[in-house]
Order: structure tokens, then C-alpha cells, then sequence
């Protein structure tokens, strides 16, 4: 599942991010008393995942400085933050499985899932400890900003749930609130603790937000037209949870009447078989053009992304780097 | 409710502390989008409660400066921390009502209850970036730390429900962690915004702690033996629920054979009939003189707390004013 994004990317070597954060996060030690409280912590932290949002804190600290292993502390907040959001969600949400293992509430209980998950929360902050006073406060607060977005962006994905009316732009807001700002932020963090200028680590943040809001559209396409041989997860997931994704409010758009009434109908409650249900929306989607829309405007938000590039006083292979992390994260399968 | 605290103890001036930070909460918009996550933590937040914590601060800030009003987003941000533990404890214990009304999650549900809490806990971290960089780190590390203390506390509470071999000893960490670091940390915030030095906030901060658990031990003292006309919530809730307070613990130790296994085979399980519950329980209490071990231990705590009032470089009234706080808060019937 890494192999995809283990390359080294000119000067930029993610492989080398990666395992330095691993080998940082395993020497530090998650085994405190109460041991109910930890272990669950120890747990999610150790399940794995791709690790995405610490290496590219410490991708942005080694473009702006040397001594990227600095940023190592504020890429273990981010990723504990991420994780926390992940525990709390499960709850929400009512998830079984995260990442093939069970989920911490499914473990331990939805009273151990809150009060870990509470504790990572103020976990992450702690680890900005490690900097001086000013950089302290420039973390803290980016962080506060972002973490306090991200539940915003929770919070709006819940209720679309129950509203009929979203729009795309509506929906585009959510997933920047609750999953770009912070791969934007991990990016800012990281020429924070380099110290980067202000408008040097803005222009880095613009070029997560809009990577961000590309690299959803993207498992949002997964999700429906994966190869259910590489996708991780099972395909046709979204379409099961009656998820209104780009895909499917971009089709309620551009679709006829007839396709129209069907999708609503097929997203208003549980069907039974959900094969089937997946067969036909994703027809419905296959002829109405989705896949082709959401190319294109995954493709919009890279460029856009790559827009940023032009802004930053970097080196041209750094921004190689950048551009080529960029596209390697579009063409992915997982 | 409030009228026990409500007192000018020589120059430190209780009630307008505590009017000053109800103006200041007020002028503080909860009425941010989305809605649904705001709406929950502005209603929990103008449920009232006697605001000790936040008194606490602009009381200890003003014992160091005259410019007490500085300490007023320090002393909200241990307002909205204390409003969030409850929100979530109130969760874990299923609670259907606080301070008279619903709770959260009995109004909102489960999920709003952990989302809007989770942001609480956000926001009052954002509260300290109202102070320069220095400050802000020495609020946050202290707030961090206290935070993560109270999480233990609460976890070792969940623990002890399944545990048979709880020692007084432990039970008194216990509160320590989950109510007393708090009242601790309120009053060292409001000495680290006076620019008190490290030492004088730090005989503060023990003055609190030590206070707080004379007041946690009121508090179970109360639950049992309140006046059922005064006392703000159901007397013998704590027997109810089988919690294992100072009060059961102390009788486990100091009665004879026959109460012990009675206490025991009481607390095993929910009874039927609690009025009978009670009044068995109770009068077990009172034969083996726990209201007088209870009050002895209170006293010891309050006089250990009044030992740090030695070491403060303030002036006399103002510690006749913190021990007329500490007498007053011991005495209370609420």
C-alpha cells in the first residue's frame, strides 16, 4: 500500500521522511498509566496507515532547512491529531473496522474510544513542547485553527447527511474543512519549524489545500471505480452509505429526469442489495460522464495547486519534487 | 446557589470576579456556523454552575496585579475545559440531566455530545492566544498537563466501578487528578497572566490543589449527608450508583465483619428499592462515625492547603481573604 508513494522525488525523499517518522513515533512511549486510557492509543498509532500528512511536515521542513528532523515532534502531532479524528469519527460514524482491525470503541468500548480519543487530542498539542516560545504559539495556533476546521468540517458531513439540497460548492467546503486544512497545515507546520517566512509557508499551505481537496476527489473516484483488487477498501462503499460525493451531486446536475428520480431513490435508505445498487448507480454515473467530470476537476486542483509553486523562493528541483509528489498522489489506485 | 461563594473576603472581591466573567462569557459569540456544533456548547456553557474555577483565576491574578481583567480569557478557557469534561462525562455515565436541564447528548445525541465537546476543548486552547508567546506557552503547558491529568482521573473512576480492592489512598489520587489539578491550575493561571514568579505560583497552585480535595471530600460528605431542602442534586446518588467514595471506602476499613459484607453485598449491584438503600447504607455510615472520619480528612486537606499560604510574599489580608475562601467553600451546605 506505501509503494505507491515511497520515492525520492529529486532532493526530496519520502522514503527516508517515512522511516524516520516511524522509527520517532515507535521510541515514543504510549505505555503510561491508566493503561486503559494508553493502550487503545498505542493501538490506532500502530495500525499504520500511509503516514502521508507527517512525511509531508517533514518534506516542508527539509525545503526550507537542512535539519528536517526537527519538524519530527510537530509531524507526530499532526499525525496523533489525524488518528484522533479517526477514533472519534469511528464512534460517529459506528465503524467496525479501521484499517482491517477493529476500531478502538469495537475494542474497548465507546467510553475508552471518547477519553483516548480526548487524550490524543491534547497529546498533539503537547508535543509542540518541544519549540521555543514563538514557534510554540505559531504551531498552537495554526493547529488550534485547523483542528477546530476540521471538526467544523465533521460537523457539516453530518448534516448533509440528512439535507437533500447540497450543493458542490457546499460539498467542496466540507471536504476542505475536514480533510485539506490539515494535509495544508502538516505542510505549514513543517516550514514553521524550518523557519520559513510567513508568505513562503502560505504559499506551501496553498499548495496542501488544493492538493488536499484533488487528493479527496480522488478517493471519492476509488471509492465507486477502484480496482477492488489494489483498492483497500470495498469498492462501491460510498455508494452503500448513500454518500452525496462529488460523483453523485455532479450527477444529479448534468443527469436527465429519469436518472435523476432513480439516484434519489436509490440513495434514500439501506437497499438490500447492494451489489446491485452499485451496479446501477454506477451505470447511471459511467453514462452520465462522472468519472470524466471528476478527472477534470481533480485536475483543476492540482494545477491549482501547482499554481503556488511559481510563488515559493525554492529550488526548481524542490519544486519538481513537489509537482511530482502531486501527480504521483493523482495517478494512485489506493 | 450561588449566594454561599458570593462574598468580599478583604480585598478580594468574589462577587465581581464572578460578575466580570459572566459580562465576559457573554460578549464571547458561540454563535458561530456550523449550527449544530456551536449551538450545543453556547447552551451548555449559559447553563450557569457556580463559575468557581474562572473566580478562581481573576482572584489569583488579582493577588499579583491590578490589572485582574488580563486573566479573563485565561479564566474562560478553564471554564469552557471544565464545561467540556462534563459534556463528555456526562456521556460515559449516561447522565439524562445537568445543573437541572438536559444534557447535551440527551438533547443533541451522542455524536454532537463527543463533536461539540471535542471543540470546547479546542476553543479553549484558542483563548490563550490572547497572550504573548512567553505566556501563552507557560498557559498551554500547564493547561496540556492538567488537561491530560484530569483524562487519568476520569479513567481511574471508570476503573474503579469494576474494582473491589480500591484503597482510600488511591481513591484520594483519584480526585486528585480528576477534580483538584484543575482548582490548581485555575489559580496558577491567574498568577502566570499577574507575572507572578514560578516559585509564588507554584505555593498558589498547592494552596488549590490541596483545597480541591477538601472540597471534592465536601462534596462526597454532601451527596450522603446534605440537607435534602439545600442540596442542589438528589441526596444519596453516589449510594445509588455504588460509587466508592471516602465515605464507603473508610467504612470498609473501620467497620466490623457484619456492615462490611452488608456494605459489600449493597454496593453489588442496582437495588431495587433506593430509598431503603439509602437509609441501610447511611445508617451504617453514621454507626462507624464516618461523618466525623469524613469531616477529620476534609480538615486535614483544608489546613494543608492553609500550610502554603505560609510561603506566599502577599500581604496578610489578601491570605485571610484565600483562607476565608478555603473555610467558606468547607463550610458550604451545596
Amino acid at each position: 500500500m506505501f509503494t505507491v508513494f515511497l520515492q525520492k522525488f529529486s532532493d526530496l525523499d519520502i522514503l527516508s521522511y517515512q522511516s524516520d517518522f516511524i522509527t520517532y513515533l515507535e521510541s515514543q512511549k504510549f505505555s503510561r498509566e491508566p493503561k486503559n486510557l494508553y493502550e487503545p492509543i498505542d493501538y490506532i498509532l500502530q495500525l499504520g496507515g500511509k503516514r502521508i500528512r507527517p512525511v509531508l511536515t517533514l518534506m516542508a521542513a527539509n525545503i526550507f532547512s537542512d535539519d528536517y528532523q526537527k519538524a519530527l515532534p510537530a509531524a507526530l502531532a499532526v499525525e496523533v491529531f489525524h488518528n484522533f479524528t479517526l477514533v472519534h469519527d469511528d464512534i460517529m460514524d459506528d465503524a467496525p473496522l479501521r484499517r482491517g482491525n477493529e476500531t478502538v470503541h469495537e475494542k474497548w468500548g465507546i467510553n475508552t474510544g471518547i477519553l483516548s480519543g480526548d487524550a490524543m487530542l491534547i497529546l498533539a498539542y503537547q508535543y509542540f513542547e518541544n519549540y521555543e516560545p514563538v514557534v510554540f504559539q505559531k504551531l498552537a495556533q495554526l493547529f488550534s485553527k485547523t483542528a477546530l476546521e476540521v471538526c467544523d468540517g465533521q460537523q457539516l458531513d453530518v448534516d448533509f447527511e440528512t439535507r437533500n439540497d447540497v450543493t458542490i460548492d457546499e460539498y467542496i467546503k466540507m471536504i476542505t474543512l475536514k480533510t485539506s486544512v490539515l494535509v495544508a497545515a502538516a505542510l505549514k507546520m513543517g516550514a514553521i519549524v524550518a523557519k520559513a517566512n510567513e508568505e513562503q509557508a502560505q504559499h506551501l499551505y496553498n499548495y496542501g489545500l488544493n492538493l488536499g481537496i484533488a487528493f479527496q476527489l480522488q478517493d471519492d473516484y476509488l471509492d465507486t471505480f477502484g480496482d477492488p483488487e489494489s483498492f483497500g477498501k470495498q469498492v462501491g462503499g460510498d455508494i452503500i452509505e448513500n454518500k452525496k460525493t462529488y460523483l453523485y451531486l455532479k450527477a444529479l446536475e448534468v443527469a436527465n429526469a429519469d436518472d435523476k428520480e432513480n439516484l434519489r431513490a436509490l440513495y434514500n435508505g439501506k437497499q438490500k442489495n447492494n451489489t446491485e445498487k452499485i451496479a446501477v448507480v454506477s451505470s447511471i454515473f459511467e453514462k452520465n460522464n462522472i468519472p470524466k467530470e471528476t478527472h477534470k476537476l481533480i485536475e483543476y486542483y492540482t494545477n491549482k495547486s501547482f499554481e503556488s509553486l511559481k510563488h515559493l523562493d525554492i529550488s526548481d528541483e524542490n519544486k519538481e519534487g513537489l509537482r511530482a509528489f502531486g501527480m504521483n498522489l493523482m495517478s494512485r489506485k489506493v
